[in-house]
């Protein structure tokens, strides 16, 4: 994949505002970015649409939506993150969909807690039938993310490409894609099955490696492309070969690298994606 | 599952010998214990055969072969597990079949290192086809136990119970059968298909819970069932509509748990068991 493809997750120089990593975008010649919700609500909707038009990046998605699983199904705010990838132009809102009810992300059970997990993945699913016409209505693409089974209790119930898919089924393709996250899939004996099954579905290609060990906070196992044990090259060309088109974000949650230069992380970042993705 | 069928694994009363675990079984009225090859080597395995054999105890299995995935296939080191299993009438043998070639169990990349994971995965059938003759000619009956796939990398390639039950089926399935352990499969969205898949091959049921947050060491972070998010129901029920008439092993790795006074942790895990699994 070709570097007029790397789209730069801001998540990955987490401490840069939304001008901020516009900015960097266009300093490194990186033509798309990924946007978090958070940081948008920072800049501002409308200043944010601007930033990104007049500096003319696509957004390769907004993060969040999701945590479904709980009372209410989250719908309020799922329609709230719809209405404003509509408003940037994302080209998928990615969709964390929530772990076990009443377990509080990267915390232990809490009120409502309840162990019932074939549940849990039926409220996805009831969620999903009420938000996918929202979605559609507004042109927006929803974007499944399978998460490693290791946060399938406080953060998406949603563990493997497989169950992403049996999920989306029922949509149209253009309305209700998966996300292809190395971090999350790459351990999966049916990752290359999947992927294949997935063409025409994928709504985002995102890449991290995995670390070995993993530190203390498994949300923060991330790492930059080539530190980890992730084989890209198979991945990355069932991914074509599944017809995906779009950009491909790179989304590290990692302390050191959140510690580190941001402008060193983006040159760092387009040499490991030449050298391991593209 | 009645408490007739409740076994020790003796890994969490680690700090029990193996003549300590068998008296402690036999003060708590538990029939039957999983040994471990490195507290059967300290107590000498012809005198652990003794203990139990004295102590009317049944051997629900020996932890552990595997570790296939290096130079070699480890096939030495399985063979001498094999034999052990023999001398101790284990009903199985635990095969933990290891990580990518060059990376040690909670460590990172070292010497050797590849991210081959097909590669990997293909080097678990290869040792096992030179392993069932050999356990089958001995009255060895061998368990393939998929780990989380957080393991993925340094423990254990074998992620799922499919993919076990994939990788057993060349063999009869009482020579080759899978281990179904809570902790490992609870998040699986397929684990209720696989169970009923797995019919006549469960070789080993094993249960802990899954703590949430996980410990520092993810290796740690199996707890007494009831403290943490496993809904044991339907997997138990699952495990005996598929035939499973064998022990049920409760296997803990936790600090806590290690810290604790044996016998009271012995109490409380029969407390548990009846209130949970059984």
């Amino acid at each position: 994949m070709t570097p007029d493809r790397l789209s730069l997750n801001q998540w990955t120089t987490r401490r840069w505002s939304v001008r901020e990593a516009v900015d960097g975008c266009v300093r490194h010649g990186i033509p798309a970015i990924g946007l978090w919700r958070e940081a948008v609500a920072d800049q501002g909707l409308a200043a944010t649409a601007k930033l990104v038009t007049d500096a003319g990046l696509r957004v390769s998605s907004l993060c969040r939506g999701g945590f479904m699983t709980g009372p209410g199904l989250g719908l309020d705010d799922n329609r709230a993150a719809i209405d404003e990838a509509a408003a940037l132009g994302a080209a998928c809102l990615v969709l964390v969909v929530g772990g076990l009810p009443g377990v509080s992300p990267g915390g232990g059970p809490g009120p409502g807690f309840s162990r019932d997990l074939p549940g849990a993945r039926a409220r996805v699913a009831e969620a999903l039938s009420v938000l996918a016409p929202y979605a559609a209505e507004r042109g927006v693409r929803l974007a499944l993310e399978p998460l490693h089974p290791v946060y399938c209790a406080d953060r998406a119930v949603l563990s493997t490409l497989g169950q992403a898919l049996d999920l989306a089924e029922p949509y149209a393709s253009e309305r209700v894609g998966v996300v292809v996250d190395s971090f999350h899939v790459w351990w999966d004996p049916e990752v290359l099955t999947q992927i294949a099954r997935a063409s025409g579905r994928i709504a985002s290609y995102q890449v991290s490696d995995f670390l070995v060990p993993l530190p203390a906070d498994p949300l923060l196992g991330r790492g930059m492309m080539g530190d980890g044990v992730i084989d890209f090259g198979p991945i990355t060309a069932a991914v074509e070969a599944a017809g995906y088109r779009g950009d491909v974000e790179v989304e590290i949650f990692n302390a050191d690298v959140w510690a580190a230069d941001p402008d060193e992380v983006l040159a760092t970042m387009k040499r490991r994606f030449a050298a391991t993705v593209g």
